[in-house]
């Protein structure tokens, strides 16, 4: 079945989007009948000329909206809906038939446009070699002493109570945490300063409901990271794009009624750029000029690997403007959702008022377990030894690109668990270099479907062939068994 | 020392608020000097006439700004900043020295005035018999059983590769809700209507983010959840009072530009009353007439004693007009924060890109252990076993409270973990009531301490004496010897 789906490559519009919306379209003015198989995901790609994920994306949201349905081998197919409509037809005010009496529930305007970022790999258990980024090794989980620390944490759960804790989070692990920064990154901090979230994620949040409303200028790096804009842009944000250079994203081309900027300073993402000593004054000196506030987010500043790196901004922050996002996903597992946020004293109770507001508190199991490895100092032996494996392999992922790629050295290789790499000229763009490879039972991510956020929709040119390598969770032979199958994929082997 | 502290009780600012400010106030204009101690919580609430509660709370505070330090047992003091100003002194524009350059950090106004509500006990671990609301007994934790599914859970995850799940959360668990919710609450829905969050706290964001903007009207029940106006006021919604009778909320009186309601149908909080079918049905077809939404709170239904609850409100709901939250911070423990959502089919996708938006998904240990709990019918079975246990509770509250006050029993008793008591004619008004009974080792809670909210904050005369008494965490002895050293704190004995 040849479909008349029409992608364009400019719009405004994402590529999921548009096909998310055509495929509607045609169900709902009846072109696709009810009970039609529809295209397979990987030939669809393939006649669109587009990357699987794109397609694998509008096909999930086809299916959750109840247009679609699986039937396993069998495929894909409109589901026969015997006269219902689904749901949001009505809710767009499409088609609703006459006996259906309820117009749609009240909603306000969701502040939220374009693509949603997913932490998940898009390949998750679908590729034998998978460079998805943020992902550390599970196989480095130190299993046996987490054990043995929850098995603990809940016998003194036991004996405690087990209710609600304090919204900020357990005394405890807060008074290790900022012992924890105070030596890994220089902040000095106490107890009261530090704030349990569930992740990163929740700290941008609880920035976003304390600093952002509707109009908001919030400075962003562009590249950037799409999880962080897309949580401003919900709050109503006005997302204003700032360079990055060699020395990491630049201040002096921000509008001047900017007074918030997010900023990921030890390993700039998606670039990987470390920014330098006197930019980080020049940040700072910003936020002081105009009253602004800097958000840090910290996310895999545990791992580097070419020397002591630098101190967080937040450590050289004299006038309580930096607010500062770190996380145990990167160096434990993202599974635990815990992570931290150091706010400036005068937010500090604006802040946990917020987190109450929004989850009564942080689950108490982990945060007992994590204390005492804390307090114990097997989680900074622990990042040591993760250190150790992650330089081999970034190591490994070097040899491996020069060897069948030669050419330029991937960037970001100084820190991080990813390196962004320009594919050589000469090689296609990232979506069919993602297909390709996929082919071959490699995960490789473009900007697009690696969770960047850029300005303006349309990658400029020199993005265009840009993979992120992720390579914390391969050892080094799956490393480089995945770049030679990368290479004759595209015919380099 | 006497300090010329003067609280309105008819001012529109908490007394906690208002007691806060003026510490804050005298100790910028130099009536209370740096070092000087301020008076002890217990002899200041007595000489106020306040609950203690009151003062611990902007005590909390005024620690946690930075004007107060706490010496242990000597005592509070006024810090001595040498010079620097406490945030929010600077914050507010007040007194910031010349030396300082940086204002403010830019600041939207948070939509949220009032009381923050509270889960601990104010008294948590100070008084022997502690009548707080809403808390499980930890003593009826199952957790031997436990232990064993987070052993096996973390055992999982060692193999898998605990990184992101789902932000929609862990299917298996999903798939078991909705058994669970299926059989306890008569909701036909499947794993994909169901969105694990972190606890009901989190569902209400959700609801919030994607129905509540500024101006929307949230009708509420009066009393109600303080927790809830809390939440959507924070969205900057106009809370409209409904009315709670014998038969629960009622639906006559709600404003025609209302299409948001938030309800508590098993068990009114604070009323403890049961929503009749009638009223039931009423709300249904007051979602359906006007295209509204109800919210339906069912924190604590998994307890009722005098024959079957009735179904959930959600049960009834043919046209996806209703959202339903569930929890298992009652049932198990509020430390695990895990709740649910099941959202008619409409909001689902709108649902997870929210909950994707704020989280990355809930932690998956607790998740995976949880899954397995249930689909054992361990849970069930521990329902069961903590209904007898309860109802025990329950029959010796009105036991003692009939023996040592005689008089009418108590309201809401058929259900839930509460009951809503008056005390008797003659007796002190509730927050006097709290002091009397706190210096016997006892913690009874009033309207205000127990996180009730109450559209006009002047309760009206017959509230003035309402205590909330939660049963649910003290065994029967322990029950009737809190009653009793409450009767002889009040003279009754």
């Amino acid at each position: 079945m040849q479909l008349p789906l029409q992608l364009q490559a400019d719009s405004r519009e994402s590529l999921q989007a548009q096909l998310f919306g055509q495929f509607v379209r045609q169900i709902g003015d009846g072109r696709l009948k009810p009970g039609m198989r529809i295209p397979a995901t990987r030939q669809l790609a393939v006649d669109l000329g587009i990357s699987r994920n794109t397609v694998l994306l509008a096909y999930e949201r086809l299916v959750a909206e109840g247009y679609v349905q699986m039937r396993g081998p069998q495929g894909a197919f409109v589901v026969e809906h015997g006269g219902a409509v689904p749901g949001s037809l009505r809710a767009a005010g499409q088609g609703a038939p006459a006996g259906e009496r309820a117009p749609a529930p009240p909603r306000p305007p969701v502040h939220f446009k374009g693509r949603m970022h997913h932490l998940r790999s898009p390949n998750a258990g679908e590729v034998e070699f998978d460079f998805w980024v943020g992902r550390p090794d599970p196989r480095l989980f130190p299993a046996r002493a987490w054990r043995v620390l929850v098995e603990r944490s809940m016998q003194q759960l036991r004996q405690g109570d087990g209710s609600y804790g304090e919204p900020s989070g357990l005394r405890r692990l807060r008074e290790a945490v900022a012992r924890h920064v105070g030596a890994a990154r220089g902040i000095a901090c106490g107890c009261d300063d530090v704030l349990i979230t569930n992740g990163i994620q929740e700290g941008l949040n609880i920035v976003g409901r304390l600093l952002v409303g509707p109009g908001t200028a919030v400075g962003m790096e562009s590249p950037g990271y799409l999880g962080a804009a897309n949580v401003f842009s919900s709050f109503g944000a006005e997302l204003l794009p700032c360079r990055v250079d060699a020395e990491g994203a630049a201040p002096d081309d921000l509008r001047s009624d900017c007074r918030l900027m997010y900023l990921t300073p030890a390993h700039q993402y998606p670039s990987g750029v470390a920014m330098s000593a006197r930019r980080r004054q020049a940040w700072l000196q910003w936020a002081r000029d105009r009253g602004g506030c800097l958000i840090e987010d910290d996310y895999d500043s545990d791992f580097y690997y070419d020397g002591p790196p630098l101190p967080a901004l937040k450590a050289g922050d004299r006038d309580g403007c930096v607010i500062y996002l770190g996380t145990f996903s990167k160096s434990l597992s993202a599974g635990l959702r815990v992570g931290y946020l150091i706010v400036p004293r005068q937010l500090r109770i604006a802040a946990i008022t917020v987190k109450g507001l929004m989850t009564n508190g942080s689950p108490g199991l982990v945060q007992g377990a994590l204390a005492e490895y804390l307090e114990r100092g097997d989680y900074a032996h622990h990042l040591h030894r993760l250190r150790k494996q992650y330089a081999q392999r970034r190591d490994a992922l070097g040899a491996a690109l020069a060897r069948c790629f030669g050419g330029a050295a991937a960037v970001g290789a100084q820190a991080g668990m990813h390196v962004l790499w320009q594919a050589p000229d000469g090689l296609p763009p990232a979506p069919e270099l993602e297909n390709l490879a996929r082919a071959q039972g490699v995960g490789v991510y473009g900007l697009e479907s690696a969770n960047v956020w850029l300005h303006d929709a349309r990658q400029p040119e020199h993005c265009r062939r840009c993979l992120l390598l992720g390579y914390a969770a391969l050892d080094c032979s799956q490393i480089a068994t995945g770049i030679e199958r990368l290479a004759a994929a595209v015919g380099r082997a």
